[in-house]
């Protein structure tokens, strides 16, 4: 039990594993499926774990009323229908984002296990939380891993004055021979969703490239984002690529459409309709994995070597890891205010939130 | 035959296939396999025929050059090693990157065709011209297309300062209904390399995030883009995909890496050493093709529904088509200079220049 006090007085560090378990008693509590709230709370643990909290646990509370409402189903019973010895389509029944998607990318990796590439294409699913979760499913089994989800519309098209797009996220990861995968993970957005609202709370004013309102001119005020829509990064180029996000997770899939997808904090008239593609890659068909390995260190030696003298160039996600290490032996940290609210949530379903440890 | 005059004092058009015979006939004369030839000479028209010249018959002098001192082999024995259903190696054999490139893209088709998707990894291949090619090829056959290729070292790696990535393209291609495949082919650094060269020549100034020198400081005199590095585009995200690119084109092939990839133009002491990466996805395997394609102009018609009053919301590479047919009927256009140049060519190698179209 956490001391007297510290739940809602000061941040603390938590075991992610009992953080973890906790989810899981609060959802099974509430009616979920075990097992599969177990997939989920993985998963969601896992952002804390390698320092993307705005992933991670916190969205528990959100998850759950959803959960609670009926627009996410737990158990779904996913339904695989596959074209051939390569891909297939999954129909996600409605369930945890986390959960359509992990079965998803594993269905991938199995085919490209005998086939040599896998590719599934979920519709019916929720918000699948971060890409780099399911690539790195597939990176730890020797595979190159892709995921890309539709999401929200935010996004204009390019030369567009209204959203169009999600800020659609697309995470690429290979193995590495250290046991730490390479993985870029990012929204095909100029910036997040959560730092225009952070910007508007803290009155900050934007730098262009970021909001554009209904004449096509740019918007600096992050208080009138409403009025018009987020851009894509990257100009043309990006805007090219947050298409071919949203084509491959939803146009393929028959997932829900652009402006079909609904937001999990702000639409309960039904579940977010979200669609994903998983593809996984079986490197060790192409070439023995030890020559990858060396190939990709040979790679990452010259990208070292072109540090400058004061400084040193990072991998995509590098410090990913280091970060991990820290959490598993220190636990992840928690607000105050994250505290409370699993406090609350432990007394609402007679679980015992996990003890804070000593920092 | 060209009018007298014609071919040095202005700009001219002239029919696409004629040019492309053309240079199919003087690679013959100069020794090539006429049938890979043929295939280069396409592939290479296709890049004027569709509005990118740069990418076009303006390289052939080059081409050409680097054939007849046996940088590049016509014809070429490519080797494909098949690893799987839906995956393989090919080792181009110093081939016509064009060439390669096709073989490998029509390889990838097949396994697509068979088992869902095919993914080739290619190297021992040279300049492989513009992606936007490939992923066509695939889009055509109801395909979704997917091609890379690693590149001369130009690029330093986010947070860098030396060059170790080529401006390494990315081609994604989408089958569309109305028989226009939907087509993003760029370059990942934040501008293309040709105009670096253009702004050193006009003497102008670059704004800051194209160059950065060997202390990480931003550069805007092109003149001085050799001392130091360019920047991919869009920042640690466009940075992290063209990492992602030299993955799949370089570290998965065998081919040569970062800095061993030789430049077409100014390195003659081997063959480029390039590798790319060709996927192909059978839709039809997900959806019926009738499906998605309305799926798709569903899509479209949000996006152009966001169009400004006073513009239209263009889809990636969707002026191509408009030009394509412009150049079908009207010819492609070069300039007195290039002209002049394929004279020499027609004339060292005993073949007439085709006549110019009246314009």
């Amino acid at each position: 039990m956490s001391p007297p006090g510290s739940a809602t007085s000061a941040p603390a560090r938590f075991e992610a594993d009992a953080l973890e378990d906790f989810a899981v008693a609060v959802l099974s509590d509430a009616g979920a499926d075990p097992a599969q709230a177990r997939i989920f709370a993985h998963a969601l643990l896992w952002s804390d774990r390698i320092g993307r909290p705005t992933h991670g646990v916190w969205r528990l509370p959100a998850y759950l009323k959803r959960f609670v409402e009926g627009l996410i189903k737990c158990p779904c019973e996913p339904r695989f229908d596959i074209g051939g010895p390569s891909i297939g389509a999954l129909d996600g029944d409605g369930g945890f984002g986390h959960v359509v998607g992990h079965l998803g990318m594993q269905k991938a990796i199995e085919l490209a296990a005998d086939s040599g590439v896998g590719l599934i294409a979920a519709r019916g699913s929720n918000h699948f939380g971060t890409g780099g979760y399911f690539v790195d499913l597939a990176a730890r089994r020797g595979m190159l891993g892709i995921a890309t989800s539709n999401s929200i519309a935010k996004l204009a098209p390019f030369g567009g004055v209204a959203p169009v797009f999600g800020t659609n996220p697309l995470a690429i990861g290979a193995p590495r021979g250290n046991g730490e995968p390479i993985i870029l993970d990012m929204a095909t957005a100029a910036v997040s969703g959560a730092s225009v609202i952070r910007a508007a709370e803290n009155g900050e004013t934007l730098p262009e490239g970021i909001l554009v309102d209904r004449q096509g001119q740019p918007m600096t005020d992050p208080g009138r984002a409403g009025e018009g829509a987020m851009l894509p990064f990257g100009g043309a180029k990006g805007a090219g690529l947050v298409f071919f996000v949203e084509l491959l997770s939803a146009v393929i899939s028959g997932a829900a459409l652009s402006s079909g997808v609904r937001s999990m904090f702000n639409d309960f008239s039904g579940n977010g309709g979200n669609g994903h593609c998983f593809i996984a890659i079986d490197l060790a068909r192409l070439l023995p994995l030890e020559s990858y390995y060396a190939r990709l260190e040979e790679l990452v030696g010259q990208m070292k070597a072109a540090s400058p003298g004061d400084g040193e160039v990072r991998l995509p996600g590098e410090s990913r890891w280091r970060i991990l290490a820290e959490s598993t032996a220190r636990g992840v940290r928690l607000e105050a205010k994250m505290i409370a609210e699993l406090q609350r949530l432990a007394e609402r379903h007679g679980v015992v939130l996990p003890v804070a440890l000593s920092d």
